[in-house]
């Protein structure tokens, strides 16, 4: 089964705004062994939609398109699929019925431009949009399906998920494909590889290994395809018996959450609250630790000291340790770490202060170099780092690391 | 003159590698005045770069592909295109020499897989590859100018700035194209589209006006094109007057810079300093702030009050307005805000607390109730929003619309 994933847009095509919805697209299709075979973009002229239409309907079954859904008048996928597939517009009450309830929540007039956003297609399934007003679309013709989306990457990504993919599994059988995921963090792609050397020398040919970095963290993929659902998976298990043995001091989890999750489950186990104490990275920590639905179970609060005053005031740092060896030490984050653990009174806290950059490197302390301790009552471990002049990327390295140095101080308890 | 971008790579296809090579490559080709008329991203295929190229040669004139190029047999590029421009390859002196160097650098042998990128069609004009071993094939037909290129970034891109743009422009005579964004916030796309309707009635039917959301942001853009600089100059800066007029109560920039950079511009220039005071928004509020270089100049740090106790015995929130009103409420907020600027003795202060959800809601506050307040020692503003279900978003809009608060806070000083 093979698709086309269609991005509508001028604003791809100008380069303002970068197609991650193909990327990701693809990456749920290739998971349930759909075979993307194209991706294209074009913008939202009525003559390039349909010329990328007629071209994807004729040697693909699955075309997935986002964008031109809004209520501006550049935006006109609906009036061209309509009319592509033949229907009329009429007005559909469970689509005006989300849209009354999203003005409602914001205390809203729905303007008449709004209200022309639930007319529909009378010969399409309508998808509901959890998060926005335009409702996804959509449209079989024979063996061949195409779904419209808006280009807003959530409110797509939930029809995706809920919708599209659910649909295509009960349409169509679709070739079996087996993948099991490690997700490691604080360890580098060759590191890795190196410590999977004998692993890639026997694996089966027809295993597929690959290594998805992104910052401070690696997700290895392992690839099964075949019929017979058994075989694969007991052939799975014995590759994942063997690379966890290999790697399982850098992962963090076999499924897919976040690292900030895995910590909060670990904490929330143990019983235990946690606090953190911010430079460099602030606020960012507490940032990834409350994305997590729940994380007021065990996470109380921070202090995000970006000046020096605030670190002495609040955090109780003494002026001399700042005067003696700097904000960016081991000394003053210790001094942090007991600062938080008093303050916001946890049992456990981190502490960061760094050069994230571009200015304040010095020769002894270049950008880059970052300070991560986590402590409780009893014992503390603070951590040199030496990262890269990359304000953006320092900050967000510091972040998982200081998570993954408390994910092992909690494990080591 | 339009111009197609052709992405080759099944790494593209199955969501491995994000395309940010069609994306920087539409930005520089529409700088130059070429219209990208279309994305496409194939597999390492015969057939499929031959079809995407038919297409591609039938309505655009200037074709950039790029991947393929490597030593490895799934790299197919260079045949394909060698045997499609009917040429023959031929070993190239300057391409193999440049290769010698790399490897002599790098004190590697060249491999005979090596030696064969230096293989290239004798009907093209070898673009010189700065940062890697396979050279650019620029191939003329007629009108049409094809340019193959390899998928790394970096080496790509010195071959565009370098080879492609300057012959583009030598060779052809390009269009003029301004474009003028105004970047929004606080406002949906709807409400700014009412706002522009007269604009939109009376706007020359050469000017476009696009509409570019994202989570609490809309950015509009104007885009002319012609030939007469002085007159393109003038009728821009015509509208950009009207579009002003309309909808400068929610514009924060001109150029494109963050928010989060226009604000701190703004503290800096009055010489404030300025806290947070965060509970629903977990840090994030502080870490947006302290994304932007330099922002210890004006940012003194915050208190992530996300448990009662810290908001009671670091912010002096009293257990009375807790009791009575809830942590969710006006009067919280208040309390969190006077409490803010006093521990952490800054000018200006934002806080913030609401239901992010999923959890937590109630008839009387459902999940995306959120207060947002921003003081200073005179004034204080709290306003009551009511966002969605989705704590991601939440978050993310409570973010943008604290900035866009202490925004106009500071605009009315």
């Amino acid at each position: 089964m093979k698709a086309t994933i269609l991005s509508i847009g001028d604003e791809l095509l100008i380069g303002q705004t970068l197609n991650t919805n193909a990327h990701w697209m693809s990456q749920q299709l290739t998971a349930i062994g759909v075979d993307v075979l194209r991706h294209v973009s074009v913008s939202d002229k009525r003559a390039e939609i349909v010329g990328a239409l007629d071209t994807a309907m004729a040697d693909t079954q699955v075309i997935l398109i986002t964008g031109g859904l809004g209520p501006t008048s550049d935006d006109i996928t609906k009036d061209v699929l309509c009319e592509y597939f033949g229907g009329a517009l009429v007005f559909n009450e469970a689509a005006y019925e989300n849209i009354r309830q999203i003005f409602n929540r914001r205390n809203r007039e729905i303007s008449e431009a709004t209200r022309q956003v639930a007319f529909l297609p009378d010969n399409c399934l309508p998808i509901q949009n959890a998060f926005g007003t335009a409702a996804g679309m959509l449209f079989r013709r024979d063996d061949r399906v195409v779904v419209s989306m808006p280009g807003v990457p959530y409110e797509m990504k939930a029809m995706v998920e809920n919708g599209v993919i659910p649909y295509l599994q009960s349409e169509f059988t679709l070739p079996l494909i087996l993948h099991h995921h490690f997700y490691t963090a604080g360890v580098g792609e060759t590191q890795l590889a190196e410590l999977l050397t004998d692993f890639e020398k026997n694996k089966p040919a027809d295993m597929g290994l690959a290594y998805l970095p992104s910052v401070g963290k690696v997700r290895l993929r392992l690839t099964l395809k075949g019929q017979d659902k058994a075989d694969l998976q007991s052939r799975m298990q014995a590759a994942r018996e063997t690379v966890y043995a290999a790697v399982k001091a850098h992962v963090y989890a076999e499924e897919d959450i976040p690292l900030e999750q895995v910590v909060g489950r670990l904490l929330a186990e143990r019983g235990k609250t946690l606090g953190t104490a911010e430079s460099c990275t602030g606020g960012y920590i507490a940032h990834l630790i409350t994305s997590v639905a729940g994380s007021s179970d065990y996470f109380k609060g921070s202090i995000i000291a970006y000046s020096n005053e605030i670190k002495q005031q609040v955090l109780g740092v003494q002026a001399a340790t700042l005067e003696a060896h700097g904000a960016v030490s081991e000394q003053t984050v210790r001094e942090m770490l007991s600062g938080a653990l008093k303050v916001l009174d946890t049992d456990v806290a981190i502490a960061v202060s760094g050069v994230a950059g571009p200015g304040g490197g010095s020769e002894e302390k270049p950008v880059g170099t970052v300070y991560i301790g986590v402590a409780d009552a009893e014992k503390s471990v603070v951590l040199r780092h030496g990262f890269t002049n990359n304000r953006e990327r320092n900050i967000q390295l510091s972040g998982v690391l200081a998570l993954v140095m408390l994910k092992n101080f909690l494990q080591d308890r």
